[in-house]
């Protein structure tokens, strides 16, 4: 199938309309890494260990943005979440944190954008607490891991 | 200097007080790659030779979003905006689509925060309009390319 | 029936209760004009025949407000859409732009004051647009076509 | 001058940069009416008789829309309103009611597009608040008044 | 049962997954003090006898607020709510204003918040409209009265 | 001075013109107590101790409130802020936790509803986080303590 999401056969955008999918549970999980160098990761290390508000801080971001998704994509239906679930992986080899999102919801559409934008918010918001020890920041790789539900059928990501 | 930005001795989270810094011209260049398969990017590219939507849904995207970025990110400041540009490249040698983003204000504190915003939601929208054809995309390399104004002084990345 | 909708009996705002309405299929459609002189409109249609943005910058505006109803409209509930759909005919035997608009969910209450909202927005946004060809732009007519689903029963106005 | 506000060379959207305006006292007047039956109108000017809410409501719904319009309209600057002023004229005659926003701000850009999405807002609540009497309400005649302030000088329409 | 709500065994914060929760009706009730001096009271008690607007303007408020809840309390799910009633008791002999909102919805999780935040921003402006007059204003014995649905069950404070 | 602060002399609402006001540094300071029994507020403390979120997530949702007082408080001007601060105090004599917020701008308008907006949603958030465990927490004593700058003066309570 090679068609765009939100996109008519004149290339002009439109929403999707979800009025006659069912309901069902929809889960979608979505990581993302944000490389810093040694130092900077060190600090944000440093803190976890001494339980600073790091992380927690960028945990927030990401909950809080994955309930904002349609207001800040544009073709995105309002969708109520059930749950958002957030995890940090601090990895001293590669230099980078690892951010893990997943997100659930009883409705008649997908929450992989959801868990994309939980990602992207507290990658942002990782960044930003960083930004005055190193610039050069990148934040990198964020994709779908894998969703469940729907009639599109479930998807894992084959790196995964 | 070795602190992370919002982060007071105890490691716990505050905002950074701007109210003795002077207003500048503040301005800041940031770029992230969505990266898919040939196909996929095949049909972006049709979109836009056929002046379709696609790239346009995404900058709207990413200059509303540099608006919100106060409310996205928990410890950001109000920044009124002088300016959002969003340019997007099609490279069909690596499969990719490319977007900058240019941010100014005249303000008490940078816009770094605002030009990443940006182009994370642009490149949040790109996925959600090509997810129907490929879920795995990856949004990749999102990362400072310049800064310039306030009292840090200005930045290029080394790489740029 | 002769009754304000959002005003008790000693003429005072309130919400409506909506906890012992059915969930049925909810559509409303509205429309609106945007009238405007004959250069300006020219220049509207000439962007839309190079397949510009003015028309598509302004229906996602549309779009999004349909799903900020409920944070514009003090008394109305929030209603999680199914589908909002925006068409644009520009007229240039009578020197407008006519927007209009579908809105539709399964919820307890209407989407008049989504539809109507949505054409606001979408006429709001092509004002912004022409503004600097043209200030004595008007936006006029807007009203609701027609609605269905839920007890008071389906409406069609009589001049439709 | 031809040329649309937002659209570029190539039709494309973008924002203005204002980055090189002057901060000046910026002042617009919008107007809209609200066009209803007799029996619609009665209930209305009955409520401002006995002091009731329709019309506090619909001015607070224009203060808080003016305040919002740079998340409404995509690429309006964010704008700090020094004031928003709303009045409406109960016009038994002509059975509507006449909305007039007037807004000010010192900033480097004008406040046309707050002044419209004030009245619209008021609008669009009058109607939320007549619709169980009457659903074949009209706004109509949203327009500019006239703007004070800022390069492109003053502005006042020739029929008010 | 000595847990604390959003918050893990490793005393991080985490959203509660209401996906097994069933929908049922849920109610809450919930009242605030507005302790002023007798000249303040005095000035919103005639406003309300004249019928102005001092009331109408922090029910308005007290009734978006609870819409907005999920976007103002972090944890929080997002709850299309059936009805926010907000009721105010002008008490002269204690010279205080007291607030009362009842909220309810048909969902998974209770709308305890939704309630205490709805007077909250009732209070919060009602001390807005009266801080001209007196700065010292106290909003006090913020608390829930009732809350009824869902699995654990009803409650009603044992002082009310 | 007796008027209320946005009522025109017919008990209307309005929003005040600060279009004359100078811009100077302005600083408010509000605290608020979230009063609970004996268990709970161990629960807070281990967790503090144990150096969890409970106060974090707290203090973050206390930040972002206080950015968006606009939003909230219908007739506040929209105020970009240079700084708000809050902490708290874990009183086991008096079995409450005491939230103080400091806020300031470099603004015409005054900060007092930023920092009591920012105490309520700090002190709502709490309670959010230990109703699990007490239902019948009370938020109290909601107050200014102090404000700087602005033609009406400072302000300190008498009793502080």
């Amino acid at each position: 199938m090679s068609r765009l999401s939100h996109i008519d056969d004149e290339g002009k955008a439109r929403m999707v309309d979800v009025g006659d999918k069912a309901v069902t549970r929809r889960t979608a999980t979505a990581s993302v890494q944000v490389r810093m160098n040694h130092a900077t990761l060190t600090a944000v290390r440093n803190n976890r260990i001494a339980k600073g508000d790091v992380l927690s801080v960028a945990r927030l971001a990401g909950i809080q943005a994955a309930k904002k998704t349609a207001s800040l994509i544009p073709l995105c239906h309002q969708v109520p979440l059930n749950h958002v679930d957030i995890q940090f992986t601090v990895d001293t080899e590669r230099d980078l944190v690892l951010i893990t999102a997943v997100v659930s919801a009883d409705w008649t559409t997908g929450v992989e954008m959801e868990a994309l934008t939980a990602c992207s918010a507290a990658a942002l918001t990782m960044y930003d607490m960083v930004k005055a020890m190193q610039k050069d920041v990148v934040i990198d790789d964020l994709k779908l891991l894998s969703k469940k539900g729907g009639k599109s059928g479930d998807f894992t990501r084959s790196d995964t």
